[in-house]
């Protein structure tokens, strides 16, 4: 031991804390927890000892009475890549620590993409490190809610939960936001309207996708297979599923795009294939992410409300945490109409 | 209380596990404390109880024994946005994030931008919650580091500290990184060779620019004030940087910029000015990271070992919080000639 060594000098304890004002350590502990039964003498005493000693309350045992940490997890379970491509987890990474800042909660950001790693930070936060958790993750058959919830941990999903219905979740409205996207194309007169989903893993995907038929059936348009391609909401998987749609149907009129990232992607596709935009085909995302103003032509999209989402998710985690039943909060969506479409 | 909520259901306790092994609590805590005087019988016992109930080691209270709570942190005190921005941030969680995984150790990820962010995650870690902090900040006056190491946490910085040269750190060699690209640029027979420095509150800032000057003092050039702009890693401070230098001298040959990032933006304002790189203007960058590669032309840089920082830092990290001292690492830099000088 370097006493001279910074990092390693010793933090003080309540012994110190105790030992300094001149009472015992079930003194100190009492003022600690709300002071009940201390003469304000006392606890006075002990106030100066702790910023004498620079003590910090050990939550360790502080959390044995409370059982709580003071943090809550933002945790997605997506690979590392996907977060810093994707422009929408900025977004809502920002709004929540804002949303939490306001209650003095610290945000822990976990990045668990593989199960090796769920399996890891899912024992963290289950052993009582984090009093609840912001997940983002909707691929069905993701066990992480699952486990989080067996471990009595408050939960709430951004987004659809797909298999169990009665996880607390915050979520827009994807089927009216796809159908006031498709109803915009049909109204201009498109006629041969293509889509590209989501993962049909996720309700992104599949509300999407639902609400795309909807209106084309409402329309009296026919529903072709061959319109429809599924991709992984990435840039070069929207570029790829746009490929496969252009080979399929050269005919394709308008192409609704699941995500604006995959739009982005489509409209290099069909850059390169020489179609313009939108003379020959109108081009259609979701989310209004900074993709979808960095486009060119700018995209014509659908704003996912990215503020209230993160608003509403840390106050329904917040209200689970003190004790709350478990609720679902569906967001409207807009179309935002640009120069794409 | 609904019964049927699964987010309230009651996490199995100590208690539960010793009823259901029917020993006594003591046996059980010795069992999960390393099993010494205990029967095999009774630790047996003991194991299936615990897979049986389910129980989780609540950590609040093993970590009143051992200290520990089993994690640690990758903080970052710069603004979210950088955080989204810089593609070494990337490179450097994912190292980080596999070096601790080896020791099943999972990675907590902060940000804080803001004072009040920083103060709020500072709490969190000295109340216990993390064993040690793999810090990702090097502006002069940044007073984390100083409140953790106070706090008697283990940290280790990555790049020099500024201020207290005792603080663990694992750190690139920028001067002689810096040596290497100017070094290249002379010896291609530039004369008029600016640069575009890091902040000067960083030690990535005050290095790179001193191997710049060394260069050009033993090659016999002057140092001349006017070649020399700082600006902040960020892409647009690297393109304003370097519009200001152009103005100032038009006769500039050569460009040594510290970050990839910067360079991006100095290749920018070369174009829109006419100016061919490398024919009328070399553009040397630093970093070696994805933006390198995505330049046109591909960019000529020195790589920093981030797969090695990441590793020494968590290997730095972890002998700290067993108990070794404090200890700096510096890491050869390497230079990486492509298109651009």
């Amino acid at each position: 031991m370097t006493p001279n060594n910074p990092a390693r000098r010793r933090r003080p304890t309540i012994h110190d804390v105790a030992r300094e004002a001149g009472v015992s350590r079930g003194t100190v502990s009492r003022v600690l927890n709300g002071g009940h039964y201390v003469s304000p003498a006392a606890a006075e005493a002990v106030n100066a000892a702790i910023r004498k000693t620079g003590y910090v309350v050990n939550r360790h045992a502080r959390s044995l009475i409370t059982g709580r940490s003071g943090s809550a997890a933002f945790l997605l379970t997506e690979p590392q890549e996907k977060f810093f491509e994707d422009p929408n987890f900025n977004v809502l990474l920002r709004g929540c620590t804002q949303a939490l800042a306001a209650h003095d909660i610290p945000l822990l950001l976990m990045i668990a993409g593989s199960r090796e790693e769920q399996r890891r930070l899912t024992r963290y936060i289950a052993a009582g490190h984090v009093d609840g958790v912001l997940l983002i993750s909707s691929h069905t058959g993701d066990p992480v809610a699952e486990e989080l919830v067996r471990a009595g941990i408050p939960v709430v999903m951004c987004g659809k939960p797909m298999g169990r219905t009665r996880l607390a979740h915050v979520a827009a409205d994807d089927r009216d936001g796809a159908r006031q996207m498709v109803g915009h194309l049909v109204a201009a007169g498109r006629r041969r309207i293509g889509t590209v989903t989501g993962p049909l893993d996720t309700s992104g995907g599949v509300d999407r996708l639902a609400g795309y038929r909807e209106v084309l059936a409402e329309a009296g348009l026919p529903v072709e297979d061959d319109l429809i391609v599924t991709a992984d909401y990435s840039r070069e998987g929207g570029a790829a599923a746009t490929a496969r749609l252009l080979d399929r149907r050269p005919d394709l009129d308008a192409l609704f795009v699941a995500s604006d990232l995959m739009a982005q992607g489509a409209l290099g596709v069909l850059e390169r294939a020489g179609r313009r935009v939108p003379e020959d085909v109108a081009v259609g995302g979701f989310d209004d992410s900074t993709a979808a103003l960095s486009s060119r032509p700018a995209l014509t999209t659908v704003r996912q409300p990215w503020d209230r989402i993160s608003t509403e998710m840390v106050r329904v985690l917040l209200s689970q945490i003190d004790g709350d039943a478990t609720s679902a909060v569906i967001l409207p969506t807009e179309l935002v109409p640009r120069d794409s479409a």
